[in-house]
């Protein structure tokens, strides 16, 4: 397969806001409609009253009658790393790893990419654009009632079409053991005529990058599988054999709010890749993760009540049982578990140019759920409770991200994390350039990379975590 | 650092056999004069005459007193891979990463390896070339006595030296727990007049590949690590600016006993490598592996008794516990547990020119072991005693691997595992041409790659197993 074709195909694509079948306002018109016609009804209830959940009384862990979806167990964690050498918490497990996938086709030498207007009960706004495909590993092979997922088939059946990015990358390691989605993107040949069922639409990337300036309105697991598209190199605007649409880019080298045409740039990075490895090789010697599932009912400082799981001074978050009743035509009702952070988080990249190169300062970060020790993450990644507490200037880079004038901000939105799983949370995003005096010393843990270098790590398992991935996700060209 | 530059010199280094210090004659005679000097005395004795060694009342674990070295676990496994799906078995448990090291110098313009004659127990010669540091993390961080270990100060004060290579790689994943080492080569610079200790030599890359082709000769820790080594695709023999050595490489295309020069070739792979990755992705959500470690006690089919830890039907392995006296001047004695093969193995990679290029016929395999559900392992790789047993042609390609006209041998030696923690294991490492008529369909789990596909994944962690990587380590070019 020709690579640079693909990647070429994908930047023609981010560089479109011109979509043959609906324009920014049809999709920001469509999303409210679909947002109108929903009534999502989510009580908080009893464990006691939760139908199918159970506290299995074996390890006091939470989880459903099936043997499907998810549990609630604990982690006891020991680790040499940061402030809290030992401690032990509620963890979401989940151990199978689900298709997060997107069907695309060229159209007028545009590719289009498939979303659904899809409802999940934590959003905070209900419905955000989310790939065409999110199933469990329950869901497409254990499939009851014959009550298969749209488009599943089309992922099953891939020789007929072309995978254009097939990874596995991981989610949240302070709340997931070692969970992992399959991030996939393909792309339908020829006469294939992909129906479009209700709640979905054609976008362009141009178009789905827009809307990610948007609070809340372009899911997690949309971001996810879109931060790992690779783009060529050639200077937006070009155009060439490649036709590429006349849109006014960012000249290269320039930045703009919410864009950074500029990191297109295939510029040599201050240090190697093969001096990235050895320092991720020399953290990952030194730093040492050892976790144990324990019963949920040993997890010390959490408190199990009828009503919800928490930390005894209302830390990091609580486990809620809810119902959940969806009406949209037909009414659907379930109960289930869902989390709930004790307060917002914030993700932040500071990014800053080295010899005429936008370089990302990187953060190699140890999470209990984590596969393999450390993942690369955002330069700041916190609840934002946490870093009110301790104003003490522990954590590096905090001041310069809270303080930054406001002309070095090129992108802040609130994101959500994924609604199946998570009651209404919401993170604070940005990426902020750093001025000409942002000369730091960095802490051993940081180290400056180019997106290329970030997009290579990307290919390969367990080595950018989702809070970074959805900031790279957000970087727009136009 | 000038990578391209790095590769050329360990080619150059592999191109080399005329070495300042030490011929081939002189390197084998002093390997057999350390052999002769040395006694090494391994008796079996009784787990209740170890000393510092015990069963730990609460599991059952075999375990150090100090708590360090590693300790013989139980690991309970369930999966969908293979005929089996579920079993238990004692497990080597050691949660620390070590160094693996090589110091190399540049002397009259060629890249030295500074090597070591190591006695380990379980070596059935005892004595094998091993690399510069051979440390667990417990040697390093908490240093006893004073006896630190030798050069370690070069490895951890890397500032000064060049790392040409620094990669996390895992151990045999049927016998350790998600066990992995750092292996590192450094170039010391300049002056540094590196002090050459008993023991050790200086030794050219092309030495210490010529001396793989020799029976127990090179220890597995120095396989590993060379085989991280990336070469440039200069084609050998052209020198030119490099002033590559004067020796007549096997001409590209070709491929003689031992040699393999034209794997250098750097052609277009049969797949391209975010096709690999696919494909890699497709298995690793396809099969699952689901670990749990148990007390030692409650593993099933295997029995504990006070001379050994054995499977009911002898299959597999068994523990021993020995004692060791070392006679090499001062004597040394300690007691320790050694894990001794049921068999000997075969770790065979098949080998075809497509197109122009080799390509290796390599296999996606699952270890109870395994960080990462599944590794990247040899054609064929398994005990010899589990395919006399099983002649019914359930194990791909063992047939054409063991009824190979000798004509199309490329390498054939029996290799030892680390003496360490291997009672006199020796396995069977084999490279084989594959006929023109060689046209076979692959089972899912295998696919062709070059060795230039090879190399990247071997740059990422837990990608490639240690089989595979003794194997790639033997690819000689002269």
């Amino acid at each position: 397969m020709d690579r640079e074709k693909i990647r070429l195909s994908f930047l023609k694509s981010a560089l479109t806001l011109d979509n043959t079948f609906i324009d920014m306002e049809g999709v920001k018109q469509w999303l409210n409609k679909q947002q109108e016609e929903v009534s999502v009804k989510v009580d908080k209830i009893r464990f006691s009253d939760m139908d199918q959940w159970f506290f299995d009384l074996t390890d006091g862990n939470l989880r459903h009658k099936s043997g499907q979806f998810f549990s609630i167990d604990g982690l006891h964690v020991k680790t040499n790393w940061g402030l809290v050498k030992e401690w032990s918490q509620p963890i979401i497990n989940q151990p199978e790893i689900g298709f997060l996938g997107i069907i695309t086709r060229e159209i007028d030498g545009i590719l289009y990419f498939l979303m659904q207007a899809k409802i999940e009960p934590g959003n905070i706004n209900h419905v955000q654009l989310s790939p065409t495909l999110q199933a469990t590993k329950s869901n497409y092979t254990r499939v009851h009632q014959g009550r298969k997922p749209l488009y599943l088939d089309y992922f099953l059946s891939r020789d007929r079409h072309r995978v254009l990015v097939d990874q596995l990358q991981s989610e949240q390691g302070g709340r997931f053991y070692k969970k992992r989605n399959r991030n996939i993107i393909i792309r339908v040949e020829g006469d294939d005529d992909v129906p479009v069922y209700e709640n979905f639409a054609w976008l362009t990337l141009g178009q789905i990058k827009k809307l990610m300036q948007i609070d809340n309105t372009v899911n997690m697991d949309t971001r996810t599988v879109i931060s790992a598209i690779p783009y060529g190199d050639a200077p937006p605007g070009t155009g060439g054999s490649l036709d590429l649409p006349k849109v006014s880019p960012t000249a290269p080298g320039e930045f703009k709010k919410g864009m950074l045409a500029s990191t297109l740039i295939s510029g040599k990075g201050l240090f190697d890749f093969d001096e990235i490895l050895s320092w991720l090789a020399d953290l990952k010697t030194k730093y040492e993760l050892h976790v144990e599932k324990i019963p949920l009912k040993n997890v010390k400082n959490w408190v199990i009540t009828d009503q919800q799981i928490h930390h005894e001074d209302n830390k990091y978050f609580r486990i809620l049982p809810v119902s959940v009743e969806i009406d949209n035509r037909e009414v659907t009702r379930w109960t289930q578990p869902l989390l709930e952070p004790a307060q917002e988080g914030l993700s932040a990249f500071i990014v800053k140019k080295i010899d005429d190169v936008y370089h990302f300062l990187v953060q190699a970060k140890v999470e209990c759920g984590n596969l393999d020790i450390l993942e690369l993450a955002p330069t700041v990644q916190c609840l934002t409770g946490n870093y009110r507490d301790t104003k003490t200037g522990t954590l590096p880079f905090l001041d310069e991200v809270l303080n930054v004038e406001p002309g070095r901000v090129r992108f802040d939105t609130l994101q959500s994390e994924e609604g199946g799983r998570f009651f209404r949370e919401q993170n604070r995003n940005m990426l902020i350039e750093a001025g000409d005096n942002f000369n730091e010393t960095l802490p051993e843990n940081y180290i400056w990379m180019t997106l290329a270098q970030l997009n290579t790590f990307l290919k390969f398992n367990n080595y950018l975590n989702i809070q970074s991935r959805s900031l790279l996700s957000a970087i727009d060209f136009i």
